[in-house]
């Protein structure tokens, strides 16, 4: 996590605000560029080549979606920023993949931050900035590279299915965060299983170090996440009081049912928050307990055996002088004194419920 | 829990929002319709057949319960929300057994949700989504499936008993309230039974990781009883500012001590939640005084004997000359020798009170 | 705790709101009904035999303090409150002994619900409820069962100390609501010797589960004791607000004080509550302490005597060809290696600080 | 603490409000008071001999300040008290030396209370009321006992160092409020010194219970800390927002700059009540480590010597026929083989880097 | 950090408030004064040798970045201070380096202070205190001492790079709080890697007390850190709301964004927070595996072994009849049996899967 605050800072310290940087590591090679321009009857789905094709759409009276994948190429995203009169800061936040989630009301347009988050093949947590212009009728997206959660939007464009292709750009921009939203549920499912296997983990015999550096990932995780979703609901509920030339009441419906959707998820991270803090003193008392049931055999073999040897050691004596050595049977009266001596501890440690 | 949050998502991601699914595991194989049409002097108690039927009750002029059992009949349930005129996101709500509780106040109706919360036979904690309309004069429940806490009320409708049937929709809909609320309280008797029964557990001898995992049971349960009831007060407090055309200055008063409960059962959950959080404390106390003791006979055995047995073992060398083995009661002589060490020792335990 | 939230729910589910049931364990046998009756010039104590005396009192011009013991007389407490037109839900909350601590301001008089707390004589922590009904010129106060904390308030008004005979009926409430709280400080005391008991305890050798037990029984008592006083900062500070009608400007600043007598002892629940929760931790930590001192123990025992008792083993062998077991000395240079080792031992514990 | 909280109950249970009595325990034999008076150009220093040299001052142009030291006079100050028309309430919270810091206006003064903390020559943290009376022109100060940490004033008053002689009361009470927070830096030194001292007698070998003792001691002293220095950020945030006929616009300048103390006080005590907490988890890490290391000497010396033991125990035995004890050189061979083991263990040990 | 809270006490109990003290340890011999007087054609940079000559740049029309290096030349700054009109409260904060980050605003500039946090060679973390001064068209800073992190402003200055130049003092005043909050995020990643590597050295057999003493220590650095961040929040938060004939409408935008990256590294010390304190349990649950560890090693040996070597004994003895000891091939026999119990145990450990 420090490494993501800080590469920022080894990037830009030094340079002025304002200043339009990619910061990431993630590359994509190409930038992609695909528009989805419609409006209740007609629909247009293609790839631009470059950048400029984008321009033309600002003012046409169909609702557009410009989705731009590929942050790392500034220059581009830096002429589409100026031809759509963004604000140098704001072109700065959207190449800066470590902006935290956040809401601007401009005059002519509203600046949305998200964080999309997935476990990569390696069940790795990936966090991927993605940024929303929204105008009156039009909705750009910016993604740091290929994949996303967009595909059943982009469905119900085609198909004309629900009620995308009837509504504005306000609720364009609301079915795309509802997706990455909808995707936080997926995502807490995934770490509930996580927390379930360690549990059972825990209670097995050969656990060690390992399981410790596992709870430890765990809580790194859930920090983040929560770090990426909670500023959201500032977001989402904020989004309420957007002036309504930019958002249409109705949308606002849908919004606050968003919103709704958003503490959700806030609180299925505080549940499995406390849930993966409890896991480390869950480990501590397993360890203990079975330290416990190592301690019982060593001290039950120790007590047991310790006296007869002893009794043992005394007979092997070589005094002169010792009379019960001479006896008969001396040595089997040694063996039924023994099996007293054993049979009374079994009773001792059976009544201490040691066995 | 992260089941619940995500089998939602599972089925919902990539729906158009709106859309109106059955999310949740329970399903009614009927759908099963009860309705209580009364006023002062009138009760008319009947099961419907068909959802169709149900229509005719919306401009009555009696006061009109229409309750719905089996959220997995969505068609249904859609031909009465349209009749009714609910907005389609409502819809959802009502279907979407994940919903948080929450209340909405429309034009025409407020829209309530809440969860019921019981213990099945095998003391599993489940919960069970209820949502309620409630229009000037009519209330509609939606219940995911048979059995509920409302048999008392149904009694009191037919016997005339209480205020309820000289009263409005808004006291039948505060009635029902009341009803699931006053069942949180049985809830968390049960609750503090398993509570004290596992810190009465806690202290045999024969405890074992069993018990870690009940500890981390309750836990969860408490968490997602938590989640249940908190979001109510915001719930029930915001009632009271529902414009007074659909809730009467009257029920506000009634209300206000609905809020009463609801917070004492809060106040129940926060109380419950840090014992249980001090279970895993004293258990891991428990156990570390247990190994105590276990580690004290050990070193009491081991340091009495471990002496004798080594003045027993200097005694049983083949040395030509050692003078003491001829003595004539150096055998003797030397078991007196072991009885003072022996009770030197037993002194000493005593005295540092380990016996 | 969880047995008080939930007879509640035992005794009332099911029941029509309102309905004014008697919810409580303990009952008097008899009601107890006194009164006094005073002006600055007048006294006039009595008991009364049966409710309706008391009905007279409703309208006089002296100021009027009704006393009532035995909330499980439901009948007469009901028909008190309809001489003084009291809201049904009022009585229910007055003979609902697990009431919480509220104020309700009505038109013509004020509610409030208080707690009385006290240590009974096996120090188990005893709640008892107590309501006051404060109109323009009387005090209704309903008791569960005989004995209060409210004696130094009768003699005062017998030999008219203070001001409180020459002040109304609000200045009353709050000489009562004063002893009170006052009483509260004597439990902080108790609960504060209780908590330095235990900690002297927990030094003691020969300490056990029943500590463990004990100290989780603190940590319910001041969660129920937080509970009971906690809610008491909102009635104190609300009061301020009430119309002066009925409560006169001069006594709000009588009010403050108790306001900031109630935050002191909020204050010192919390500091006693950080204390009980360090409790455990201290405890663990001496049981670690103490086993550790039984492990040197053990272990500087074993490692004296292993390597000698070796030593012995090796000359008790029967090797026909043992050169050092023939040398005339060689038992005494025997000893003399051994005490080397013995000697050699004792100065590493020494080192080590195990000594 | 609950000694502080109770021994006002013990003495005040059952008396009315607003008597004035004194309680605490620190007793100043003589009443001492002292006055200062002075403006600009003019310092009148003296020491009253009886308190009703007092009452010439209230009406004086000049800026006078009344120190009475010796609470426990309680009927002096109540003579003064009437002579400046302060409420009777104000006068109990005078004597009360449990009073918690709070700021109260009134129509011609303003009434502000606050802790004094030191430690006394056996280190242990005391607590001494301070109660202030400012009026337009007069300061009051009354203190339970001789010696207060108002020297550094008293010298700028005689000297006219500073702007205390050019300002007003107001500005008066500034600086001793100052000179009191101040204060509060020192003791913040002594307990962070106090902190690091028991930090570094952690690490050492022969700790025992005493430091757990002191660790708890220092909890509760950082507890009584905070309760009595959290109140002055209201108290002094408050003061600001006083009518400015008592406290003028330019020493309100001076008041936020105070608020600024007392708020880094408050951090300071955050900080060092997080490190205090964290102390018993240190010392419990430490004792584990301890406890480790003991258990590995037992380990190690017992894992190398019981096989050696048990092969010197074999060849103890009488078979009649064991060929090995025929050997002329099996002695000799069985050192080496013990030798082996020996070895053996030694390089194991090595490699899990217990030695 | 008691340190620095009680320094300024050491050093400045006694005095009068607004005494112009410089309280901190390091020193810069000389005073170094460098300024940047500029407009968007012009730069005129140069070192003063007194400060008389800074006097001049007050009513220039130029914008004027004066720059104080050594806090410790008290008769200096405050003849800097008279000139530029600077009220005696905030020439003693600025020369006060334990003052906490705040923001005040007077009629004709407003005064921030601010901490600069690095480390030094050692790795200690040091706090260097920076307050500015923002006139309408000059920002005075104040150093303690040599050495900042304003160099990438002074190039840009000097190259006229980024939009500096052409924006009035509000927006270089920005630049250099950006400077400071950028070189927050370097510091996180310091902390960042401190806390990896610890994690990595817990797993590390050889671990000792050290560790606990770094883990409190990097305890203590992210307590400090947040103290000097946190108010940061309150601090640009209010800029925001600073009347705009200082702070213009186009710099406010910046600010916001300033803002968020206060919240970015308030979050990352947050998160590290929770990993350090997480991390002295780790260390607990690591030495418990590792004891478990030991504890197994000697159970094993001590089990298999002392039923062996009592066997032996018995064979040790010297009865005169044992019958056993005259089989020919009893010795033999008791080799067999010895295996036999030996491989039993193994068999045993290994089905409890201790081996």
């Amino acid at each position: 996590m420090q490494k993501e605050n800080s590469s920022r800072a080894a990037k830009k310290t030094g340079l002025a605000p304002g200043t339009v940087v990619y910061v990431g590591k993630k590359a994509n090679k190409n930038l992609f560029i695909d528009v989805f321009d419609y409006n209740k009857d007609y629909l247009d789905e293609k790839q631009l080549k470059n950048i400029e094709e984008a321009f033309t759409y600002e003012n046409k009276e169909t609702i557009t979606w410009i989705n731009v994948n590929g942050l790392n190429h500034v220059k581009e995203i830096e002429k589409l920023g100026n031809d759509f009169e963004l604000h140098p800061l704001i072109l700065e936040d959207i190449t800066n993949t470590k902006q935290r989630p956040k809401l601007e009301e401009h005059q002519e347009y509203i600046f949305v931050v998200l964080k999309m988050l997935y476990f990569d093949k390696d069940q790795n947590l990936k966090f991927e900035n993605i940024s929303f212009i929204q105008g009156s009728n039009y909705v750009l997206s910016f993604q740091e590279m290929d994949g996303d959660v967009f595909d059943a939007v982009r469905d119900r464009l085609r198909n004309n299915k629900g009620r995308v292709r009837s509504n504005g750009a306000d609720y364009l921009l609301y079915v795309l965060m509802d997706a990455i939203v909808d995707n936080y549920f997926n995502l807490m499912e995934v770490m509930g299983e996580k927390i379930e296997e360690l549990e059972e983990n825990l209670f097995e015999e050969k656990s060690n170090n390992d399981l410790i550096q596992e709870i430890h990932g765990l809580k790194r995780e859930i920090l983040k996440i929560r770090r990426a979703v909670y500023p959201l609901r500032d977001v989402v509920n904020h989004i309420d009081k957007v002036d309504d030339s930019l958002i249409s009441e109705k949308t606002q419906l849908y919004l606050r049912d968003l919103y709704d959707h958003v503490i959700q998820v806030s609180e299925s991270i505080d549940i499995q928050r406390e849930l993966i803090w409890g896991l480390m003193d869950m480990y501590m008392t397993t360890i203990s307990n079975r330290m416990n049931e190592v301690m019982k055999v060593l001290t039950i073999m120790a007590t047991i055996f310790i006296p007869l040897t002893f009794i043992a050691g005394i007979y092997g004596m070589n005094f002169e002088n010792i009379p019960e050595l001479k006896f008969q049977y001396g040595y089997f009266i040694l063996w039924g004194v023994m099996l007293v001596i054993f049979l009374g501890m079994l009773y001792y440690f059976k009544r201490r419920e040691w066995l």
